[in-house]
């Protein structure tokens, strides 16, 4: 155990928001303000976005009771971002800046929690300010609805989303079907590279009221081999609800959604496609080959951000990384994301386990394969015992007047005083 | 109070499903199992379809304990239709064999909960029974997301809608904003010809974080307003959310989305045009104007189905109002709707009121033009007065395995045994 540093705590949120990325940054901040070790506890505007351009939020002069409310308070309360950092050597810029940032205010503890493109900049941050002699602390913590970042059991953030999109498959199944005049529902569900939220909606078919076929990036996608599996259940059961990954490709690995729309030809700052209108896609097109009432359902932003169904495990274990994250660097970890392993038996258990950045950084888990059916459409009984844990307990979100009652921060700025 | 009448009671589900329809069927069916005047109960398989085809489901062999998970229960249990009888002057096959289903099973208590569509079907039987002296109780019980029957305070199934559109508002509202880089987020919301659906957006907006915007069907949409409304608010805060209703029109009673798909063109079998596409549509007729990031989200089956965030208020008001259906109508009452009247005060209360089913078919209730802002894009806090008591309280749904536990009936069919 090394001596912990002297100094202040940075605190970031990049990527895309989940219902508990704010969990785990609170339990940083609980942690922060309470070590003696750390001076000061600054949240960044925006990620490291906040960091280039010296935007630091004030932790020390928020009102404790209204930071507890953070825990059940959806999206990034600090705002977040996609945002690249170029390799050093070829462009320097933007580490002198985060340097100067980090001088400034003396940032001893960088802990910056999203996904596999975070982790990416947290590793790049780290060799930075080691060749510059800068001691400074940096952990990632994970967080992603994607799921897909490597090493880890799972990420915080997946499980209130896996939540969300189970139940509202359950929803939608005794919605769709109660006409008895037949029709195809097809739900369009996130998922670029990775289908696990996806597969989350057959854990609604294993309550017996999700989808029939689930298609996921993770197996190629042919659209005779669709159509005729959406055939085969039309013909048998008369109703057929099917979810799909947005991102699933073809053979050529041309996304789907391609072919119906020309809104997947844009991508962000990443280089990632934007996805979207695949639900309406197939089912017009489904459409064209079976008559019968079809729809195009996308459960769009709502599903990574329906704080109002979180899971109280992934609330729970969100919180704690976020603590033990900082708990961690004061011990003297640097340069490594916080995780969880799971521990084998038939009671669901993790420990906390460290992951070194360079190993999760720009790299995604796929569902492994055994875990897909044969025929590539649909769940096996070890996907559900994997996800199944993960959506266990409520959410003990506050309410006012019926409606959520969100942490209201009162945001002051370094610039500010 | 006439004498009650012995015989059977026959309960239909009509129309759209909602979170709370199974509510009110299960306050009939526990009531009429409990009267000593009613021999036998009935429930039609996808409503007045299964009364002309002599498909009936036995309410006396189900469990109760599961009949009473029906309160937590989505959509319609027994299914639903859409089917408009004619009139009987013109073509009396369907009212032939309505009364022939009625006399086989002795039905003295016709219970049918829908829209204003299900109150037209009622008037109409109740009309033909009388003629061919029949005698039978008919009651409507209102039922419709759409919050649109004619004389009642308001619908069961509008308050859960509501709360589940306001809660994902806010959370939509929390997560859209977040990469601080401007964005434009178009919400297309369920409502046809009256906004009330829409207008609850309002209710998130009146907790500081709803749309800016909201466009209903009761005032014409002008593209160029909507333009210029968007940008002003665009320019002075960088983010703007908008909500829509589905059935948006113009002056000369163009809807929208026909501006922008080819879907509306389809009619279901009321003649209503089918929706679908506005959001999208919006968003990237926005797109072209102004230079930001543009997104259409249609809430979807998942508005009218969401049981898992349904209104307390709602749930026990449907629950009450089967109870009372059943009660009127044993004490006398038929050829009439039950409904709610508010009580003015303070505190939120409603009666029990009767309503004349001709008064309530076939026409709908819009928002008062008061009750909108001179631009019409935008509620008053009349609208949030009406509005809130509505959306207060949670449900009671049952949980198993971290999901909904519905409630899975035997459905036994008359023809089964």
């Amino acid at each position: 155990m090394t001596t912990p540093l002297k100094g202040a705590c940075l605190i970031g949120q990049s990527g895309g928001p989940t219902s508990v990325i704010n969990a785990s940054a609170l339990g940083c901040i609980e942690a922060a303000l309470a070590s003696e070790h750390i001076t000061k506890v600054y949240a960044a505007e925006n990620g490291i976005r906040g960091v280039l351009s010296d935007r630091l939020y004030i932790m020390d002069l928020e009102d404790p009771d209204e930071l507890s409310l953070m825990k059940y308070t959806p999206s990034s309360a600090f705002g977040t971002c996609r945002y690249k950092l170029k390799d050093f050597i070829v462009d320097d810029t933007d580490y002198k800046r985060i340097l100067d940032t980090f001088r400034k205010y003396d940032i001893r503890y960088f802990l910056y929690n999203g996904g596999n493109d975070s982790m990416d900049t947290c590793s790049k941050i780290s060799s930075y300010l080691n060749q510059n002699n800068y001691e400074c602390r940096i952990i990632g913590i994970p967080k992603t609805v994607d799921n897909d970042l490597l090493g880890t059991d799972h990420c915080p953030g997946y499980g209130s989303a896996a939540k969300f999109v189970a139940t509202s498959c359950m929803e939608i199944y005794k919605d769709a079907k109660v006409y008895g005049t037949g029709s195809i529902t097809i739900l369009e569900i996130m998922g670029r590279n990775a289908g696990w939220l996806t597969a989350s909606s057959a854990l609604a078919t294993y309550k017996g009221l999700g989808p029939d076929l689930i298609y996921l990036p993770e197996i190629y996608f042919d659209l005779a081999d669709f159509i005729a599996d959406v055939s085969r259940i039309f013909e048998k059961k008369g109703d057929v609800l099917v979810a799909v990954s947005e991102g699933i490709m073809d053979k050529s690995n041309t996304y789907i959604s391609a072919y119906f729309s020309e809104l997947s030809k844009n991508t962000d700052a990443f280089g990632h496609s934007r996805m979207g209108g695949l639900a309406a896609g197939l089912a017009s097109f489904i459409g064209t080959k079976i008559d019968t009432k079809v729809r195009g359902i996308e459960f769009g932003l709502t599903q990574r951000c329906a704080a109002h169904i979180a899971s109280g495990t992934d609330i729970e274990e969100a919180y704690a990384i976020g603590r033990v994250a900082l708990k961690v660097a004061l011990d003297g970890a640097t340069d490594q994301m916080v995780g969880f392993e799971r521990i084998p038996g038939k009671e669901y258990q993790c420990r906390i386990k460290m992951f070194d950045l360079i190993d999760v950084a720009n790299d995604e888990k796929k569902i492994p394969r055994e875990w897909i059916n044969a025929a590539g459409n649909g769940l096996l009984p070890a996907f559900i015992d994997y996800a199944l844990p993960l959506i266990q307990g409520e959410t003990k979100m506050l309410k006012e007047d019926g409606l959520p009652k969100f942490a209201k921060l009162k945001k002051i700025m370094t610039r500010d005083i």
